[in-house]
């Protein structure tokens, strides 16, 4: 298991909308995060399935903890802007959004994200994410 | 106060993440949808604002449900992509989607959104969105 | 005729791409700029419309012109990213982007612009794009 | 040297825009797509570097070429919407867009790029594409 940054594991635990979903925090570090939930009726659109918002905020909060891992010490991070594309329905018992930086600049870091719907064992790609992640000093 | 479209109104308590929200339905017809919801803490990332995963859940089922108004009976919606510009903190007591249909094409319609955080009865747009909605056969 | 903003008005020429299209500035100012291109066959995808390419060259140029039009004396625009949905096919003998300032940040502006074919006089809204454009100190 | 994709072949010199430009195909098969041009002063913004609108043109063509190789016989592709982040100048002597297929639907294919500027032999990533294409029976 690797190690998990300890600047992630302060801030995740005071996002309330991971902690009311039942998030967890698998891996942050190096540029990359992991974010994994169970599926729950509050977490669904009309067909059972994981919302296009859970896709999203996890897809978010995932590519956001990557930027955060190659900031300095004492930056923040906050999410300028991001585009997804839902390429199937997020239909499994667990949904998993893996984040990593794809260029980091002085200000703005560009970060991308998959999500995997997993259903019986099985991983189907159900989104993916382009965003940009602004650094900012902490206040 | 305008009708509500009455797909919309049985679509959106199946919803689970929306109630799960405490969201609320506030207009739904003729290509446009509000939603509204009050902030309480499972609602926010690391500041105490609305989680931008929450922003976004708002637009995406404002914008889908304004493009189902305009779908023919027995139509279904579903969420291809979008894009949202996160413009300021999502920072109230309320956040408010507005969705409305920009083209209605006769499988893809493209949607628009704004989502505006409401401090003290005053209202900032925080979030600008655009995307894609697909028209489908119900199942 | 409104007067064209000077920074715009001498920055237009500088892009070769926009001289190499023949396109014309239209409007500059206050937030909004315009820019329109006549048909010629080397603007053309393989049906013989206007190439996406230069549909979202246009809007790139309208609102990061629009941006510029909002920023300090001294300062540059860099365009950060967009996105654009094209809506229908750029059928005409012209195009014309239309951009506009949605938000006004510090560092960052949300831009939108509207692609228009226009075809024996009708416009057609074939493109709508949202994107963000940076404030630069000039070199 | 592989084999270019018969159908890209003959759809790419019908781009007036890509011959414009004098781009040239370098590869297309089996989901990917690569396409390259020269700089010269017709392709700049203001500063003499690539014009966003020549690398989002590049990226828009190699991905849907890309995404035509996994099309059945006779389908015809068409850019739904596509956001790109322009992460670099795209400052070099080359301009590289390199396309591929993330996810292939019945009717929508989900595609991505990455533009390349190559500046003495150097390549350098300046631009991250993700988009939306779809299928059409040819007219």
């Amino acid at each position: 298991v690797s190690a998990i940054d300890r600047r992630v594991a302060e801030s995740f635990p005071r996002q309330g909308l991971m902690t009311g979903y039942g998030a967890r925090l698998v891996e942050a570090g190096e540029g990359r995060c992991v974010i994994e939930v169970e599926w729950n009726n509050r977490l669904t659109q009309q067909h059972g399935f994981f919302h296009a918002g859970v896709t999203t905020a996890l897809c978010d909060s995932a590519a956001g903890y990557a930027a955060l891992t190659t900031m300095a010490e004492g930056a923040d991070v906050l999410s300028v802007e991001f585009k997804i594309n839902l390429m199937a329905p997020a239909d499994g018992q667990r949904l998993r959004a893996v984040g990593e930086v794809v260029r980091r600049g002085r200000t703005l870091v560009v970060v991308r994200a998959t999500a995997f719907a997993i259903k019986d064992g099985r991983e189907t790609p159900c989104a993916e994410f382009l965003g940009t992640m602004m650094t900012m000093a902490k206040g």
